[in-house]
């Protein structure tokens, strides 16, 4: 078989990258380690700059997300009482979409359904081969079968745990880590959400934030220590805690009810450099992880789908290899400021063990000062519905 | 002897303080341990706010800090050779003024001598007695005599290692504090500044501070690890490291020359909370320490004076106590956003031990977002001109 691009990876930024070169006339090949069923089971999050939802519809795959996603126009930070409220709209003139991700996936495959690109699903044993050359191929086992896919270019966008990364070699491959001793216990109950808009809410006790789906469907965390197993928290137990922690307010307004899902996911920050190893491209979680705080993760694989797709399409059209030659230096620069702003957001709100009362006082005059100076909460503002690609 | 005020402390709080009490008729006695040639003698920063000035004026005391002051309408930061100037005129319409705290000092005790406050020196065994009652009194040794002065009010300006704090029993005081794991080596050279406005470098060899004091005195600092010794650092060492820290273009135009002053400070962040026990007031040093870096220790004492100097005069002019029972909590309300912008500038610019390469790479995003992001340099300026009273 012989193709353009293959993709490997079958989650979102993998689809709207195809999704994207289709509409180009470039021709993509999805290859997916598991089944569709499974890769649409995940749960992420569901925060959507205006640059993501512009990719969307330029791929053509918008239609659901512009009549079903909810648009947010601000978002609530506090400590303890101390509330502040982020006016996007106000500050930026922009706003930021809630709608799941595992929404986008659907649409996604639904589109990808459509038409004539291929998607292989449970896919094993990727290599990647000849990746220096201009002629890399993948091979891979279906079905008890070895097969290979020649191409031109092979999009990395299998994930964190995937083997595209550790095609590059170690002595050119360079990681930056930091894993955070904390992780998040999430639950997903079909209850109205509390507050129209995010609350992101530090206290005393720790992290927790206010985020949902819809109209009925909510999406709770608290910070809990890494050696807690969700199956031991109740959920009075988390209903309990997660009201500790959110304004008085809130906690008050709070509707309760059964989860539908709970899981634990630990936190980390962590960079791959290059993205880029001769003909293959990382994309998303293969080179870059963000913690959950302030809702990057999918974002920030986004603007790699966009700087690729730009650089894929300069070649093809124009026979201009400059965009795929800088691939990984446009993709990082802003890979590295969502990396800031997240660890600002996680490292202000959250409860860190062998915290001092110092530091604490830190987190609360930080909340103080954004609510006094109005520089601050645009310089925010301003991260948080999206930097320009 | 019976006065209105004593003032424990004759550093630069207690005597502005004592300047701007005579100036509304109230009389105030200044105790100090030492004398003056040796509080004359201290070297401290040098980097003044507007409201720091505008209380030296109110005070009568700014005519030579008028003509010899230099204007700084910015300030530069660096990691490695990537800079931003933050353009303080641009960004706020405000300026800071580079003038030594020796020299305010100076211009203080030059004004004092030509009043009738008193001041007296080399005073020991300085104890505060019925702080909880309207007749406090102080008792105090000085040439081998016990004396004792009745007052209505005490202002504590006697320094972090003063007395003090240590009248606000244990059981009410709460002190909140952070040790950093380095030093400033600094020292004090007849050379020309490198540079007309101070350079803030971080670099993966530790953070390095130009700064001035006239246009042929220069103020240099590096960080270096607590257990260094000032006096094993040769001059040349000292050159040597600092030009490797600050960007290539400053470390061409780098004039050296013989040390004057060698020296290395501790940093540390330090905050007790109240601010106000009964009768007693603390202002600066004695009741919070900032790290040096962006310069707001003795601008952060100037607030409280600013509250406690309000408040008394209201007392006294119109019989309203508001201003002195609040004063606590408004000079806190300000002391703790200074401490969170000394916290920032020292985290943000520092290498600290045990940092990952990732924590490195927040340092350095932080600066390129700086540079990028115009209300990041805003709320940088804001906080460096001094926030309002």
């Amino acid at each position: 078989m012989r193709t353009q691009v293959v993709i490997v990876g079958g989650g979102p930024s993998g689809l709207l990258l195809s999704q994207l070169l289709m509409k180009d006339g470039i021709e993509a090949v999805v290859l997916e380690r598991q089944t569709k069923a499974h890769v649409l089971g995940r749960i992420r999050a569901g925060v959507l700059e205006m640059g993501f939802v512009d990719l969307m519809r330029e791929a053509g795959v918008a239609e659901r997300l512009d009549r079903e996603g909810f648009v947010h126009d601000g978002a609530v930070l506090s400590f303890d009482n101390d509330q502040v409220r982020i006016d996007f709209g106000a500050l930026t003139g922009r706003h930021v979409t809630v709608y799941g991700q595992t929404e986008v996936t659907r649409d996604l495959y639904d589109a990808r359904d459509r038409t004539v690109g291929r998607t292989i699903f449970e896919v094993s044993d990727v290599e990647l081969h000849d990746l220096e050359t201009d002629k890399p191929f993948v091979t891979y086992r279906k079905g008890g079968e070895e097969l290979r896919i020649d191409c031109d270019f092979i999009a990395g966008c299998d994930g964190f745990h995937g083997v595209s990364r550790k095609n590059i070699p170690d002595t050119v491959r360079r990681e930056f880590e930091k894993v955070y001793p904390f992780g998040w216990l999430g639950i997903l109950s079909e209850t109205p959400p509390v507050h129209d808009e995010l609350i992101y809410a530090s206290s005393s006790r720790g992290f927790a934030l206010c985020s949902m789906r819809n109209a009925n469907l909510s999406r709770y965390y608290i910070q809990c220590p890494l050696s807690d197993k969700a199956e031991t928290w109740s959920d009075d137990a988390f209903w309990g805690e997660l009201r500790l922690r959110i304004p008085a307010e809130a906690a008050e307004a709070l509707v309760t009810g059964p989860s539908i899902e709970k899981s634990i996911a630990p936190l980390r920050s962590f960079v791959s450099e290059p993205m880029r190893w001769g003909r293959l491209f990382l994309c998303g979680d293969a080179a870059h992880i963000v913690p959950p705080t302030g809702a990057k993760g999918l974002n920030s694989a986004a603007s790699d789908v966009f700087y690729l797709h730009r650089g894929l399409t300069r070649y093809y059209a124009e026979g201009d290899s400059g965009g795929i030659e800088r691939y990984s230096e446009k993709a990082l620069a802003r890979v590295w400021k969502t990396q800031r702003f997240s660890w600002y957001m996680t490292t202000l709100l959250h409860h860190f063990p062998n915290q001092s009362d110092f530091d604490i006082r830190m987190q609360e005059a930080e909340i103080a000062h954004l609510r006094e100076v109005r520089t601050a909460q645009e310089t925010l503002a301003i991260n948080y519905v999206g930097l320009p690609y």
